[in-house]
């Protein structure tokens, strides 16, 4: 074992240039109980993008080869400069999880070397990755680091959908991109628990995949009867919170809206001001980043706003937070599958076509870096 | 005093027409525990006209009074008629609150008979109105009909606001369309309880009003520095909770952004996603009906939904409500003063040009209904 390893970093300079590289970091040594974890298998997820791209224009995207290892830059447009000030100048680690195999460990963490092992907390795109042992989900022999590296943000999340909904008093709940991984997650949480779920996606072969998973409520938001569709679903199910990826334009509101129509069936509205049965909507991701726009037609008990893993689970409480990673251990090859489109190098990562590809976020397309390779 | 009294009625009828009458009721006879008021004052609140007016088209307003008393009527747009379905062919009393003298009293409250009153519960816009003696404010000798008016609506959502600001942990808040009534109760509420408050207003006579009360933020946002002075008051005030009473367009985005920016002066963002530090607005009114659009310049601990003050007064208990009105009764020739520039008999409620003027709800413009008139 070499006593380096290979990490990408992102950097955006004070000029407004960003410049993804890759660079020799001393493999870690691990404290009394930690472990150091040979990264195999780190996702690409939506959540990664914004610190390793940040609001760079991908067009002007090249990458210069001649110094022997690539450094990939682009241009930040000068209107988007503020969003990146604070982290000018500092050359920052990416990528939130990933799985591997424990090639080190501290005194009280021996027993794990040689364990598949899913772990969080930043900076995965990386060959060797230290962390505490009680910070990484142990899977059982078996299971592989491409297995294992998406335990985290995906599961738990899905998870906490329905946390959430439990806790807030909702009986059902919406979920938007409902393809995605996570979606699929969702989807084989919600048949497993006997909880209600509306799915919305955007074309047939989405639905498929969903019903075939055993989805029972699927509205597709590219078909013309699509808000009659979606009424009916959340009246049948009693739909009133949803999770949504998309965030941008009328979909949040136009969610808000047809649960309200739905209640009107059933409920009385207060006067004008619509029924008294509160709506809610959690934007979680940003998939389009313009304006949410919300029509006045939801009456006045509804609420929109963002909704992220980290305050979710800081709120939970640890007990919570270990029953959910439990399950996460137990059904990482069934309800946590994730499925990879793409597996690429860390050198891979800086290819300007690459970087394009899966900055996209098509639903279904997934890229995973396995630095090992 | 005669047996009978006259009353404001709305109606939509099942073929899509607003019709606005004046109707002959009995006077109420009162319960143990129950007054009857002769109705001197009672407001056109924003909040009264979609029950007065709903979704009719006014350009199409007109009045025939060939039978004696006028009866006028307005087209409702075909694609509005949904909004109103549940009311078709009910015709409904519309006035939430009123002042008056108690003019008969069950055996309970016969103390009461000659006091001056404020009193809630809709159908307002009449001469005679009941309800329980505990649901009057009952004010101290010497007090008109006309101050006693507005003794709920606004002076409880105005206290309304600095309560949620402190239940939920806000240590200062920010008011829209803030040179209203409402908001000068607000304005004033705060400089007796030394709670910092950012007023948005749209013009420099609307801020002249305000800092003539002794408010010490004021942004115009028809000002070219709009922005950077919202950010400024935000900062120096440390306000993550709005109010809003306009609903529509950017505003509250734009409100939800400006904190954002205002807190990363002194609070580190989340990697990508901003600040942790929540951010609220609340949506109590919908002075523009156009969608709420949101930026995602927010970063995601931020949420935006509906505002009523029943709910809120529901949620808050009795012994809170109790003590809103204390000072509403204390207070009302100071603190809960409003102004209304026109008063108006029932029969000139119902006034074609009158009802578009109204319903215009500018900024220092504000109506009082006199039924006694």
């Amino acid at each position: 074992m070499s006593d380096t390893g290979l990490e990408l970093r992102s950097l955006i300079t004070p000029e407004g240039e960003l410049q993804l590289s890759l660079t020799d970091v001393p493999v870690p040594t691990p404290g009394p109980d930690e472990i150091v974890v040979r990264i195999e298998a780190s996702p690409i997820n939506p959540s990664d993008q914004p610190l390793l791209l940040g609001p760079a224009d991908l067009g002007t995207l090249k990458s210069d080869a001649s110094s022997g290892r690539p450094v990939t830059t682009a241009t930040i447009p000068e209107n988007m400069r503020h969003l990146a000030k604070a982290r000018e100048g500092k050359s920052v680690a990416v990528g939130n999880e990933g799985g591997g195999v424990v090639v080190d460990a501290g005194d009280s963490a021996r027993h794990l070397i040689g364990k598949t092992v899913g772990i969080i907390g930043g900076g995965m795109y990386t060959q060797y990755r230290k962390v505490r042992a009680t910070d990484a989900i142990v899977f059982p022999d078996g299971t592989t680091p491409k297995q294992a590296a998406s335990a985290f943000v995906n599961p738990l999340t899905a998870q906490g959908m329905v946390e959430v909904m439990r806790a807030e008093g909702h009986k059902a709940l919406v979920h938007t991109a409902a393809a995605s991984n996570l979606g699929q997650m969702l989807v084989k949480i919600c048949v497993a628990d006997g909880v209600d779920l509306v799915n919305i996606v955007r074309n047939d072969e989405q639905a498929k995949i969903l019903t075939d998973l055993g989805a029972k409520h699927v509205v597709d938001s590219s078909s013309p009867d699509f808000r009659a569709a979606l009424v009916d679903a959340l009246a049948e199910t009693g739909a009133t919170v949803a999770f949504d990826a998309v965030g941008g334009g009328p979909l949040a509101g136009h969610i808000l809206g047809a649960m309200e129509q739905a209640l009107l069936r059933t409920n009385p509205a207060m006067g004008n001001y619509g029924t008294s049965i509160h709506k809610q909507v959690y934007v979680y991701g940003r998939l389009d980043l313009s304006p949410t726009t919300i029509a006045a037609n939801a009456g006045f008990a509804w609420s929109v706003g963002g909704f992220l893993l980290t305050p979710f689970l800081m709120k939970a409480g640890a007990e919570t937070v270990a029953r959910l990673r439990k399950r996460v251990a137990d059904e990482i090859g069934t309800t946590f599958a994730s499925h990879y489109t793409s597996e690429i190098s860390l050198t891979e990562a800086l290819d300007p076509e690459t970087i394009r590809a899966y900055q996209r976020k098509a639903t279904g397309e997934k890229y995973l870096i396995n630095p090992a390779k």
